[in-house]
């Protein structure tokens, strides 16, 4: 069940602070940032959830990172789980707390405490998305998505929210995504699916290149489907459960690229042909952070010798630029180290304009393949994080 | 000596063309874009340095980079140097191709080859200043540089030219700098010259963390001067040799940066404490590449929790966030994993309000330090980027 409140932490009458309460028996695995700058919530979930104790409840604000902000940050985060444990009856360590919004400001822990009744009183099944907008940032979007999977013929459900605009290149997950079922899955299978579906989801999208303190996924299973725990990740009902979350996460993975800060296009990078899934990442990441690929499809302008310059630039010591070919939407534009002889301005011209556009780079070299999705840089992404903080 | 030409290569009345040519005895050595989908010209030009031949002269145009062309951008590189080598009467192997502006358009070979006699007619010791104006692209300023340097009592001189002000996070050199001194440099000194510098200055910068497909540093050295050929890496000549060619090329690298496209800030960060020169810089370019960090300062908002940020996500495992000191300019910032308990919110506006700032982190960890130059990311930055080819 899900409640939400206004607890004012940064801004007035918004809701920013959200309780996520699991039923007796739920098992919950997550996925962090990176960061080495991880902030205080980050810290302490990680140490809740190796504690070995069930989770209770997950306590989500917004306005706030509590982020570099040392010992002072991690005791305002035990303050918020020992008020949430006293509210439940539970113990602190039964609590994972996670915050999002601006870096080295001190939490306003007393509005958080204060809200948490509220939260408490206002918990429901339904509250999905009013939860999903009570997290967001510079988000205009509130991000939620549901899949119903058919495991052993009963159906169970899978459903999610996400936040997250900026300072998105995941490491390990994005900004902040929850994501639930109601199938019961034992600890190691669940620990097991949250890594598999990050890793072809959260860890596939990027804004800007700048990853955040605050990063979380979790996936929570609650088991109140009648259907016996998943164990084995060979079973059908494992594989069945994984394309669900992962269609889930791919549709909060690609909603935050979509509302990318300044976003207006919307281009999957899809690399294809590599000795490996490192060096095609590599490629894939090196077009999807170019600021002027990124700046060029902004303008709709086919300026696609930028991106041969990104594929270049990626470090693939041995490439042969020869054998590499490459593609806007279906059509071809480059192959043996230049310009492709029936590629027309016009046609590159024509699919810049959309705002869906796949650029596919064949290395030509291996078996491998990785897609990334990304959105382009424009004026307002400058004046989004430019104003950030007024 | 230098000739300039207006070819009309891709603008009309603009000068675009550059003939550099050298005295006999000259020593030229270079280093290039890693870039894997490099210019022709950057291929003619290191197989030509490699050939054992002298060389008499290079070439240079702007408007038109003669990269992502394959088999037939070579063949017009070729066909430059033909015609170049023809007028000069030397071999098309002494002569050294460059070129700067669009990827993945045909170079109009004709207009060039047609400027070279005019560049020949215009040739004098005193064209500096008009062959930088002539290699400009997004650049607004031309960037030239001098120095005199006493060698065994003996004034010999070092002087420069660069153009760059995006596409700049040089993996090898930045855009186009051509440095030249009348000291005698033995081929291996010289070699090794141009490397130790390139990577104190040219190796130090970012604009926008791409780099370019046609990066070229060359140094020459005419012998001119009536000074001992300078051979020894230990002799006090080369070494005060290499002060004079890094303070020129430190001029022109920190050059491109302050001309960044849309740059209204110039950026010094500063790593010190490090394990390894090579963490340093992994650190120096996680905020100097930050999206977030660049936008900021443009706003001139303290919002250095982003800086933070950038530090954690630069990929140092066991980086202790407790041990880490940031400061702007002489203020410390944050310590002890968060906010430093005397920094002023007015402090970090007021150094931030000024157009040169230097971010100083203290890693806590060793003895290394590494420091690069970058500037913030403005609206201009985009519209220069969009408005590109038009």
């Amino acid at each position: 069940m899900l409640g939400v409140a206004e607890a004012g932490i940064r801004k007035p009458s918004r809701k920013d602070l959200v309780l996520i309460s699991l039923s007796e028996g739920s098992c919950v695995a997550g996925v962090f940032t990176k960061n080495r700058f991880c902030a205080a919530p980050v810290v302490i979930s990680r140490e809740h959830l190796a504690s070995g104790r069930p989770t209770r409840a997950l306590v989500v604000n917004t306005g706030n990172a509590n982020a570099g902000t040392g010992e002072d940050g991690l005791a305002r985060a035990y303050l918020t789980c020992d008020a949430a444990a006293a509210l439940l009856g539970c113990l602190p360590a039964e609590i994972l707390p996670f915050s999002t919004g601006v870096i080295m400001e001190p939490l306003p822990v007393d509005r958080v405490v204060a809200g948490l009744p509220i939260c408490v009183a206002d918990l429901s099944e339904t509250n999905w998305g009013r939860a999903a907008e009570a997290i967001m940032t510079t988000d205009t979007v509130a991000k939620a998505a549901s899949r119903i999977v058919a495991l052993s013929g009963q159906r169970v459900v899978v459903t999610g929210i996400a936040k997250g605009a900026g300072m998105i290149r995941p490491d390990m997950a994005t900004m902040l995504a929850f994501v639930a079922t109601d199938a019961a899955v034992s600890k190691p299978a669940l620990d097991r699916l949250v890594r598999e579906v990050t890793d072809r989801t959260f860890n596939r999208i990027t804004v800007d290149g700048d990853t955040s303190t605050n990063d979380a996924f979790m996936l929570m299973a609650t088991g109140k489907s009648t259907l016996p725990e998943v164990r084995s990740p060979a079973a059908a009902e494992y594989i069945a459960l994984r394309e669900a979350v992962t269609e889930v996460a791919t549709d909060l993975a690609q909603a935050i690229v979509r509302d990318g800060e300044g976003a207006t296009k919307f281009i999957e990078v899809r690399v294809v042909g590599g000795r490996s899934e490192e060096e095609c990442r590599r490629v894939a990441y090196s077009i999807a952070h170019s600021p002027l690929v990124k700046t060029a499809f902004f303008a709709s302008d086919p300026n696609l010798g930028r991106i041969l310059a990104a594929i270049g630039h990626a470090e693939i010591a041995d490439l042969d630029v020869g054998l590499l070919r490459l593609f806007l939407d279906d059509t071809l534009v480059a192959e043996l180290g230049g310009r492709a002889s029936g590629y027309r301005e016009e046609d590159g011209q024509r699919i810049l304009r959309q705002s869906e556009i796949t650029i596919r780079v064949e290395l030509g070299r291996g078996q491998d393949e990785v897609t990334v999705w990304t959105c382009d840089l424009s004026y307002d992404y400058v004046r989004i994080n430019a104003d950030y903080r007024t």
